[in-house]
């Protein structure tokens, strides 16, 4: 399962399907961004997501982490969002 | 209990101990921000938050919402972030 990689240009319709489509299948949906923009483009993609997956009767919730990845040989700290169905 | 409000140049650290102290006494906590630099500075001081908590031996999670609130005589889209405890 792949992470799913969000930009601040990513549009957040876009990122919301494939959250939804990831959570239907997994059950589980790792979310990553780097800066302020991409950050705030995944969070209103999950707002979404949350929609979509509530009429399917998948309540998620979201856990935040910091994770370094490398980018062009640089190391810089994502935000990674942990999606689950809610307990 | 009050929402704690995020601006893009509020300090992580001092928003983390917000959020912990309010974790901590209501076992509930709401997040707003306007704003992508105010909601990437909300998500990690939830990060940290979550660092402190679960030292506390209380795990959580968020759930982000759209909330609008009026900003002088205008309506804005806020992200909340509805934080739990783990169930």
């Amino acid at each position: 399962m792949d992470v799913i990689k969000v930009k601040a240009n990513s549009r957040t319709a876009a990122v919301a399907g494939a959250i939804a489509g990831v959570m239907r299948e997994h059950k589980h949906a790792d979310i990553q961004a780097i800066g302020a923009g991409a950050v705030n483009q995944a969070v209103k993609a999950l707002v979404l997501a949350k929609g979509y997956l509530a009429e399917d009767g998948i309540p998620i919730v979201c856990i935040p982490e910091f994770v370094d990845v490398e980018i062009d040989g640089k190391v810089r700290t994502a935000i990674k969002l942990v999606i689950d169905p809610k307990e």
